[in-house]
């Protein structure tokens, strides 16, 4: 399904992480797929992720676009040294069309997101939010978005890290 | 975790076509909790949708409002005679709180939603939509919230019905 063997350390540790502690990501048998110039690509096999008609389930389309999401900021962080909890905070998720094939998402920065002022304000303020887009694609184009924005909180370091 | 001994029998079919249908469905333990006056409550287990911090994973919460939402609107068709394919177009998420307890997520129809409408608008195009409104409680209040779209296609019936 994919070619791991280029997958930077911090991204294959992070995968170790995800799939050892995010039981319904071992569930959905999630991957590290990519990770490099800002994008990052995970994927799941379909027949995990399966739905009543054969395709892709919603959900696991949705959660495979967010935890890609959450992934890039955490090694975003993690690349910059920084020690925080990331959750997400909201997304809007549209279906363009069904998936018939092993699940493929992509999350990069939002276009608008700002990656200085958004390590910036968590140095300083110990919270900071960013805005991901993820989407599925599959060899037909583009089967769904999801536009999330993510909260990262330093975990310690400064009397503004506590939420 | 519930009582579900007076689930109406039309539901307890549907939560049995979910388990043996949905893989992630069947991962996630979910179950129909309740289903009466235009309300669905679904649940899941935490242990089987925690995530590296203990709480719920986020991709869990809006898998079970998503499903949630998709068995209310399949239910309401049912009870109405009519077959289809129900399918989630888009949604907007909020995630407000970690939930560390088993999951709940209420679904109904959206206050502006107009169910004749929608069934009157599948009657003569074969195809509508309907908004529907989830939220994840805990207790301690509302955890998560989405809005979703349905979109409903009959099976067979007329020359609309095809997509």
């Amino acid at each position: 399904m994919h070619a791991q063997a280029t997958l930077p350390a911090p991204a294959r540790a992070l995968e170790r992480f995800i799939l050892d502690g995010i039981v319904p990501a071992r569930d959905m048998q999630l991957r590290i797929l990519e990770h490099h110039g800002g994008m990052l690509a995970m994927g799941a096999p379909l027949a995990a992720n399966v739905n009543d008609k054969g395709c892709a389930f919603g959900g696991s389309l949705t959660s495979l676009m967010t935890i890609a999401g959450w992934a890039l900021v955490e090694l975003m962080l993690r690349a910059h040294g920084q020690d925080c909890d990331v959750f997400v905070a909201d997304s809007q998720v549209r279906y363009l069309k069904p998936v018939w094939e092993d699940l493929r998402a992509e999350a990069r920065l939002d276009p608008e997101a700002d990656a200085g002022a958004f390590l910036d304000t968590l140095a300083t303020r110990g919270k900071a939010r960013i805005q991901v887009a993820c989407r599925v694609l599959t060899g037909e184009g583009v089967a769904a978005t999801l536009e999330a924005r993510f909260v990262a909180i330093a975990r310690k370091g400064d009397a503004h890290a506590a939420q």
